[in-house]
């Protein structure tokens, strides 16, 4: 009798790598789909985080009517793997981005967000020429000081311009974050584009987090939301309440190459690794898991810099340790692929499809 | 007569997209060889900044003798593209990266770093099992509190251990950066070694700036430094006197898609085109050339938000700018591909071949 070869265990990876288990994410998506089918909003996924069409079909297959992309080039390439419905959350501006966002719009539904008239105008021209058509949210700033056109009427005012374009249906609003503000700044352009003779069936808010949450509900008008952190979970969210550090899917796994002194250990994963990201809830860059006391108080591009003073076992040159990063979408757009794997045996090498689509 | 098509410039690319100036390059490269050729070190550089075979082979056309690269994976892709002298800069931890260390040392000229018996003893093991030898340097702490033994004495102790092994020599001592304490430590370390009856022929340092270089100047025993960003520039160089904006090679082109109000322009390149890295004498996440008054005080992943208000002409939506970055080797590992240039002029698309070589 032929013995089974025995399962590959993420134990057995080089370092520094990337590892997502999908028995978390799945949990995740389930769970947070339900959240969203009692409170009533639809889940429209941003897959900036995890930039992977199998997730991405996996948030379709729990319930999301379509994701949110914020880049055309990650657009493509969900599109490319069977996605069929997308907002494009970002201001398409230029008509080489205007003719692709057309392209894909001939093919599948696509949305856009824009806050000004040289946004709608470039993509109405650019699917008039093609002879397609896609919905229109006007981008409001609710409070953040982002991208946003600034007062109700003027939001209402570009709707309005927008559907009077060819190509192009108003459909509704969006913004980013979520804040107290935003509910009577929607409840408010709601208004102002019905006296326009327009209704809005889309009003879509964004951010992952308890207070996002919390300002979402109190928003009347909101029919959705665009979470993208809820899948993997990170130090920050962490720090925030809104997961435990079972739920978080995402690692960077690194192996201890140096010793230098009784209190330093090195690691092998640094900005490059990790990113420099991080957020005023946060001090240093990543937990690892296996050492809680451990603190990594520094990144050089390839050296992260632990004190270990605390630790009660000493990690020794060698050791491999798991690093819950600080941000999860900045951690996978330095990966060109991740390991999925579930509690630890490997079910697959995947690309990060979507990374480096800056364009 | 057939018209012969105009030649594509930077300004028709679509953004944010990198993009690096050849002649600066050849500048920088060539007005650094001579500084290193007259102060009598060779200059080894650090490929991490440009992750690029074709500049890496301008380096060493220039006078390198061979070059650096901290990951196995980048000195993979270097040898690949017909390198043959390639110094490890980061420690060696682990059977497989040994096994992969071995097999390049069997090809071409291979020296590794390490600060532990036990990176020693991996590399030679390695070395042994398939006949290869390789050059040893002993990494030495001498005062930044990263990597490296913590004496003169243990690295004499360790130098000698690696010269006992199979498939290693002992070469020399490195360290990083070099610090106005690396003299003194090496001349003990020199001075150490020899006792032990071992010649040291190899003593390198690190650093791009200043006071890297007076502080090399000002070691006796250094042979050789490992620059990397001169290459390009950044704004980190600018700030600390090291180099002029005309001698910056490396920029992102970004577009400007939201003036949401008087003060505030959104560029399309956030913390994923010119990551979140930032130092100690900068403010603010780049330069705009077009418009130097102008600030960009705040990245999220995807938008850059510039405060525009003491700009004299006030950028459009539509505007492409050119950002000047703070850290040029970040800024590089974000990118999948560079637009090469001569004055404006595209001479090609490079991928950027060792970027996410992270093992």
């Amino acid at each position: 009798m032929r013995r089974r070869e025995p399962d590959l265990t993420v134990r057995e990876l080089d370092t520094p790598v990337l590892t997502v288990d999908l028995d978390v994410v799945e949990r995740n998506i389930a769970s947070m789909q339900a959240r969203y089918d009692e409170a009533g909003f639809r889940l429209r996924p941003h897959i900036k985080t995890h930039k992977l069409p199998a997730i991405a079909h996996m948030q379709l297959r729990a319930g999301a009517p379509g994701i949110t992309c914020q880049k055309l080039g990650e657009a493509e390439v969900m599109a490319a793997a069977g996605i069929r419905d997308i907002l494009m959350a970002f201001p398409i501006v230029g008509a080489s981005k205007a003719a692709r966002f057309a392209a894909l719009a001939a093919e599948i539904d696509m949305a856009a967000v824009g806050d000004s008239e040289t946004v709608a105008l470039g993509l109405s021209a650019a699917l008039a020429e093609r002879g397609a058509s896609a919905g229109f949210l006007v981008e409001c700033d609710t409070g953040f000081g982002r991208t946003g056109v600034q007062t109700p009427d003027a939001a209402a005012e570009l709707g309005a311009f927008a559907d009077s374009l060819p190509g192009l249906s108003f459909r509704g609003f969006m913004t980013y974050p979520t804040l107290p503000a935003t509910g009577d700044f929607f409840a408010a352009a709601v208004e102002a584009v019905r006296a326009r003779g327009l209704e809005p069936d889309w009003v879509s808010g964004g951010g992952t987090g308890k207070e996002r949450w919390d300002a979402a509900r109190g928003a009347g008008s909101i029919t959705e939301l665009r979470p993208g952190t809820y899948v993997y979970g990170d130090r920050t969210c962490l720090a925030d309440g809104s997961i435990s550090v079972e739920d978080c899917a995402l690692h960077v796994r690194a192996t201890v190459v140096s010793r230098p002194t009784a209190t330093r250990a090195m690691i092998d994963a640094g900005s490059k690794a990790l990113t420099s990201d991080t957020a005023p809830t946060l001090e240093g860059w990543g937990q690892i898991l296996e050492h809680p006391e451990a603190r990594i108080y520094l990144l050089n591009e390839e050296h992260g810099y632990v004190d270990v003073e605390a630790c009660a076992v000493q990690p020794q040159v060698g050791d491999v340790v798991t690093v819950l990063p600080n941000h999860a979408c900045g951690t996978t757009n330095m990966h060109d692929e991740v390991v999925a794997h579930r509690n630890g045996t490997v079910v697959g090498v995947w690309p990060i499809a979507a990374r480096g689509r800056l364009r």
